[in-house]
């Protein structure tokens, strides 16, 4: 896709929200030195229903040895990891909307409030899917904004989860578009309960639109250290994932 | 499994939430006349991320043309329903805590209140399966009175959905008398987003379990009128299905 044709997308989504024709596509975006810095861009991520208190404080003490960005976990974890993760740079990370973004905007808000009452300090919200398939951009907007303005109020990171795998390269422009203009701090590319997880290819149409302003957050299905690299050649600052240990302990394998 | 054995599940079940042993294995259940009263069974099911508003309200139109018991959606899709099925004998159903079940308690709380003011008069919520899975079942049960009390309150119904597929045997029994204590009136077999879905052998299961006194719900891969009626025979009173035209206008076909 040319950029007179992602700049065009970008100005129609804009004007159905109201808001100004704001250049925001920029490729620029430096990388940095993937092999030292890999572990700090990785968000240590544990988000199966199924998962118990125990396994949820290994995975804890695993973000603590390897310095790890965050643990990303399920809500009623959250208090567990804060009292686990006392007195290390590991941040929390939990989920809003997740991972059907289905839920009423009120519902949203609600549960940001209390994940960051409880000590969350990132907030990896779902957007209302069917809505931006609809073509509801002010709904989607809404919804992100209420959420991103709970964050920034409370101190707390907000990444917008996409979810690339169910969505038309204009509808992942819209989604980019509409999350930068929230003002929100990523954007993220899966849950990783759909039917396919982070590609370099969305994440460098995700990097394209929201330029380097803000954090692009590659999910889902990155298991390898070489796939973790891959998408931070695309344009990733942050990768979700529950192979964290495996790579960053793989001295540059390819398993 | 035998009787005696799932007794002793269920004796120590309660015993771990402070609650009395109470007889509730009564596997006796007559089997209502089931090709006539299929439709009467079916929550016509769509909870897929990208379902449009307009595929929404095509579900509730065939929800209101076959009769089925309800429309079960989304959460942010329950105004739209409720407008859709005006003066209809088609009931709204929505999720909470869906699918993961790993959202708080207060978050339950908070979504079962809003779904019930949107309208909803039915409410499916997950269990806090993690939590099951590590025994703490005083949490387990808390989770589902909350969630419960809120909709008895309310004149809503209330609908237990314990994932089996991502649970043992006895895992599946506590589950059921959980809910059957805090007073559910059904019990619900899957998510539809899990590994599997429902099977003949755990709606018996979950039969045993419960008794006559509440209901049990099929839900998860019922594509034909076949497996739904094998579910009924097992002892399901409720099948959640996406298929319910195809299953109520096959007349007795295999495919």
């Amino acid at each position: 896709m040319s950029d007179d044709q992602m700049n065009e997308i970008s100005r129609r989504v804009l004007a159905a929200v109201g808001l100004s024709d704001a250049a925001i596509v920029d490729v620029g975006q430096s990388l940095p030195d993937a092999d030292r810095l890999l572990a700090s861009y990785i968000d240590h991520t544990s988000l199966k229903p199924e998962a118990t208190p125990r396994q949820i404080e290994q995975l804890c003490a695993e973000a603590r040895r390897y310095a790890f960005a965050s643990v990303c976990v399920n809500p009623f974890y959250v208090p567990l990891c804060v009292e686990a993760l006392h007195e290390s740079d590991v941040a929390v990370c939990t989920v809003v909307g997740f991972p059907l973004g289905a839920t009423t905007t009120e519902v949203k808000i609600f549960e940001t409030r209390q994940a960051i009452a409880d000590g969350a300090s990132e907030i990896d919200m779902v957007i209302a899917i069917g809505k931006l398939k609809a073509g509801d951009y002010p709904a989607v907007y809404n919804d992100i904004a209420a959420v991103v303005a709970v964050c920034r109020d409370r101190g707390a990171i907000s990444k917008v989860i996409i979810e690339a795998a169910l969505l038309s390269d204009e509808e992942k422009i819209a989604a980019c578009v509409l999350a930068a203009h929230a003002g929100a701090d990523f954007v993220k590319t899966s849950t990783g309960f759909a039917s396919g997880g982070a590609t370099t290819a969305d994440v460098g149409l995700m990097r394209r639109v929201v330029g380097s302003q803000i954090g692009v957050k590659a999910a889902g299905g990155i298991r390898t250290r070489e796939e973790a690299l891959a998408m931070i050649s695309a344009g990733a600052t942050r990768i979700g994932t529950s192979a964290g240990v495996r790579i960053v302990a793989d001295e540059g394998g390819t398993r």
